[in-house]
């Protein structure tokens, strides 16, 4: 692995409740915290309706520009659950009945048990490889840059501490608060002209408007650990100065 | 308005803080509730980071698509706010600091204050009708079908409140909810008979893994009020006859 190697990845988060305000999604922060944790940078999220054109579609496009695209939903018995053959059809490859989640699924149920629509969650594009679900069996899937894992958070989590392990990763990026009492538009100037010579480095601005008055952050966000903690050093600088020229007033 | 029109919407967040983890989104859940409240069907959301051939890209992609686009984020006074020029860039319009959005920031702040960086937030696409942001004067504008607003929850809120009056809107949907105390996987079958009958339905069924057990919940939603009642009848005798089939074991 080289020092500057990148690697990317998008999120394809799949399902009518999220689009209508019934479910609020939990997964997004959840996986975006998990890949800056691990050195992947997250570089778009996509949210689709249960709607194959619509899926196959966001899947192709996300899947050829990043290093890996990691979908969560759709993989349950019901009717609505058309992820698994959504992914074969956006990779063109045939889905059948896989034996290895057939026997996933029997460690939890009789056979008797395991109906039509139960054998629906063993349906597996050809060439997966299954993502264990310690949470209640029913697999996710892993095929080319594609990661399928469930919607609902507790079995994502399970999903997801099963994935990370196999990705490759790339330089962590690490990330410096500096707080400022100051608004935004009184510092803007000067975090632009920092912003400028640490190309290198993101900086962004957070403001906040609470009842105790400005609480914005600052934040850093880079690979050297010496540029950060410079840059870092010149921010806080710029924000003593203008705070000290303000209290002068 | 026809009975059956229908009004879509997309939701683009603009961000890096949302890609990196950093800040949770609060938006997409609260704009998406809204939208079903007042009868705009929305359909797509898009998370990108702050990098304006991006934000170009996915608005473009979405307007064209949807009756409307909501963006969050990226309209603040410091460097990495760029949604503006972004919009402008995408409708191939010019900017320019608009003298409107000038002296809705007077109210707030003396003219020597209105420095470079601040008259940033004053910088406009031209033929934008501005969006009041009563929280912190910088406005928000619409331009064609695309509303952009601010990412701080507070004045999206506010802003929101200002543009829905505006807005197109079609009939609504109405969910139902029944509960379910068994296994997807039982009753996975029957629902699918029902949701192919009820075509012009959407029936989801939505698991949760508590430790109190199974409890799930199966939505119905459309815009025929009779429909609704009947479908959900129909689904409630389904659920109703397997719980007592499973009892009776």
């Amino acid at each position: 692995m080289t020092q500057h190697k990148t690697i990317t990845a998008a999120i394809l988060v799949i399902g009518d409740e999220i689009l209508s305000g019934r479910t609020k999604d939990q997964n997004i922060g959840y996986i975006a915290e998990y890949m800056t944790r691990i050195g992947v940078e997250l570089r778009e999220v996509r949210v689709v309706p249960d709607v194959e054109e619509e899926i196959v579609a966001a899947l192709n496009a996300l899947r050829a520009r990043f290093t890996y695209v990691f979908t969560t939903g759709g993989i349950g018995p019901t009717h609505d659950d058309i992820t698994a053959q959504c992914v074969a059809k956006a990779f063109g490859v045939s889905i059948d009945v896989d034996e290895r989640a057939v026997e996933a699924l029997l460690t939890r149920m009789k056979r008797e048990d395991l109906n039509e629509m139960r054998l629906r969650m063993c349906r597996i594009p050809a060439g997966a490889s299954l993502i264990d679900n310690p949470v209640s069996a029913a697999p996710g899937f892993r095929l080319g840059n594609v990661f399928v894992m469930a919607g609902v958070p507790r079995i994502m989590h399970a999903m997801l501490d099963n994935v990370a392990p196999t990705l490759e990763t790339g330089v962590k990026i690490i990330s410096e608060t500096v707080e400022a009492g100051l608004p935004e538009g009184a510092y803007a100037g000067g975090l632009k002209e920092i912003a400028e010579r640490y190309s290198e480095l993101s900086i962004g601005s957070y403001p906040s408007f609470g009842t105790q008055g400005v609480k914005n952050q600052i934040v850093l966000r880079g690979k050297d650990l010496a540029l950060l903690a410079q840059g870092r050093a010149e921010v806080e600088a710029l924000i003593a100065r203008l705070e000290a020229e303000r209290a002068a007033k």
